[in-house]
């Protein structure tokens, strides 16, 4: 009899997203008329940067002739793009990344899920709260928790993001082997500082832990002063794995490219105290259950790093960090306490009541989708996450109707 | 301290098809002037067809305006691509799948992989030999065998396929709980009739076991009296799925998109022996660990079941059937005993002698690569796979060097 993975009876309810497009879905029905502004998912809403336009009609043109043909490519993403990337997302800054440390994937969803995999049931996972569901499901299905009591899963250790403390994760009392860190956040938007982000580096290598390093929103840092990359920290090349992702920076949501980097100095250890290299576990974990990104996706990714690419890209996100402006500023002016917002997409309005009440409020009252910050966890219970990706135009008119709804 | 998956410790050597490269590329060293023949890995050669050109670059162009441009989209595939699959793979041929039960994926390699992550590790596993290895390596690193004993793995229950059986895997004298048919055949090319496939669903129902349908070639079958799903035999919605590719059909090798079909009435059961269901599994892990295929990979896919798809399609698999059908004549002319290359493109030569020996032969006096069965199992140790994925002008040279080679 074909048994099934037991830790998959301990997941609590559906996927986030999908309950919120549920109710969403519910209120269409109730309301035809109504013209919906979603300001919910964090998908983004602007056309794709022209220069990624191109290179994907170019590299189309060369699949139909035989003698520009390409077939499968490097599952680990072809070496246009890989060193694209190691010299302009971390040499530029600073970061001593080389191009074959870079595995290129299909999305930062998939590669944060799949990535503890690579690690043994019994290890201690230390997760923010508020956090991306991902991070704590896989490890669910993995069988690295126990049941879920309320809100919370037996056998983590939860990092506690609170206005007292900035919303940014501190060092745990008892000692944990994998931590997931998110900078600039999602949800909240807070961003970490290169002092707080040395002092998790420092504390994995004490304790030999390793930090996966989620980075997806880093091209909306505009404070000098903050790092982009966790390898702008010194030891962190021994310690960290970093996420990043193509969907947010140039608009890639319905494209599909984003990359993993595993420097060669990252260990992890046998039980029998071996040490283990994680670029080789990863590259072996790769190759063998994942084929490489499309081409002409990689060729637009390419492209993002051209002059004309970069340029767009800033625009494109100069654009919703306007947008975030807006949001920002008319929470507060609401009197409602706001984080995130200036090196980031998302804000975390502090609503001050039950968070699916205040989702259920914006929604009917104003039509607009938000997220539910209690999707996040127990800590986000009072809030809500406000994407800044939509147009100006309908950033505005949401939060006029926001206003009028609370007024 | 972050302790590695001990499973991962267990696998053998590397990836089959990174050695052979290995070789390659020292024999390319040596004999920078030969002008190598590849028939390996079975990666295709010719150009997309127009049709799938034309779908790429009308979806590219509507993600140039905000008005027509998508983001995220659904995670189990648009509705547009399902709908044509299940009308067009499944229906059309009188085997009962619904287009929600069609999960697009962006490769059948993710998908066999992925699958078995629904179930509980102490499952007994059947897996042919010989056979493609990423079924046997995703179960070893998910500790679903014990250590490697030479060439195979304790806990494995092997389905040898041999001459003597046609080199279809034959029911396990023990019972098993989950098990990797594929037909036709990658390495063999042998196909299974419909009291073969009967049996094996028979078999499934009684144990309660579960079988993982691999058809990825199934585009390559022209006997008419050759099933194209699992889903053409009675009984088998109930304890089968079924992955299929675009990669061989329509050479999106390098452009990626692929289903698995997870029909509502498949179970799997609770150690308490409450049924599950594997569509609602599939569907949280979908969700949970991956975002979707590219949009315009999906428009691309889409186009293969247009009037023109179908037949450049068509036009496409014809062309390297032709070239299996001159490699089969060949070794055989040369006495050497084949199956497989009249409904698959790929031919299992018996060498009468060592897989790698063999192998290094054909590279070093004919410069034709070709895959040692070595690689697939203990059953290909005197086997090569010989592959019809190139021109025609290079598989009648590489025929022709090969008989001088051999002779």
């Amino acid at each position: 009899m074909i048994h099934v993975n037991p830790h998959y009876q301990k997941l609590q309810a559906s996927y986030l997203f999908a309950d919120i497009a549920q109710r969403v879905r519910a209120f269409q029905q109730r309301r035809p008329d109504a013209e919906l502004i979603r300001l919910g998912i964090g998908d983004v809403t602007e056309p794709l940067p022209p220069a990624c336009i191109q290179a994907l009609h170019a590299a189309v043109d060369e699949l139909t002739r035989a003698s520009s043909f390409r077939g499968y490519g490097p599952e680990q993403g072809y070496d246009f793009l890989r060193e694209a990337i190691a010299r302009h997302d971390f040499q530029a800054r600073g970061a001593p990344i080389a191009a074959d440390e870079i595995f290129v994937s299909d999305g930062a969803k998939c590669d944060v899920g799949n990535f503890q995999e690579l690690f043994a049931t019994d290890i201690r996972v230390a997760i923010p709260d508020p956090v991306y569901p991902v991070y704590v499901d896989t490890n669910v299905m993995a069988g690295r928790t126990g049941a879920a009591m309320q809100d919370r899963y037996e056998g983590l250790a939860y990092l506690p993001c609170t206005a007292e403390n900035g919303y940014v994760p501190q060092l745990p009392d008892a000692p944990v082997d994998l931590v997931y860190l998110c900078s600039p956040n999602n949800p909240t938007g807070a961003t970490m500082t290169r002092a707080q982000l040395q002092a998790w580096v420092d504390y994995a290598r004490a304790y030999r832990a390793l930090i996966l390093f989620d980075a997806a929103y880093e091209a909306f840092i505009r404070d000098d002063g903050l790092p982009h990359s966790i390898y702008e920290i010194p030891g962190a090349r021994e310690v960290a794995v970093e996420f990043r992702s193509y969907s947010k920076t140039a608009g890639f949501t319905g494209v599909r490219c984003a990359y993993a980097v595993v420097p060669r100095d990252c260990m992890a250890w046998q039980a029998d105290g071996k040490a283990v290299s994680l670029h080789a576990l990863w590259n072996r974990r790769h190759t063998t259950r994942f084929n490489g990104v499309s081409y002409p996706v990689q060729r637009a990714a390419e492209a993002v790093y051209s002059p004309e690419g970069r340029q767009q890209v800033r625009a494109l996100t100069d654009g919703y960090l306007r947008n975030a402006a807006t949001i920002r500023a008319g929470f507060q002016a609401m009197g409602l306490p706001c984080t995130g917002g200036d090196n980031s997409p998302y804000i975390w309005v502090d609503t001050g009541r039950d968070a699916w009440e205040f989702f259920g409020l914006l929604l009917d009252k104003a039509a607009v989708v938000c997220t539910p910050g209690a999707g996040f966890g127990r800590c986000g219970r009072r809030h809500v996450r406000i994407s800044a990706f939509n147009s100006q135009a309908n950033v505005e008119a949401a939060m006029q109707r926001i206003a009028q709804a609370l007024a």
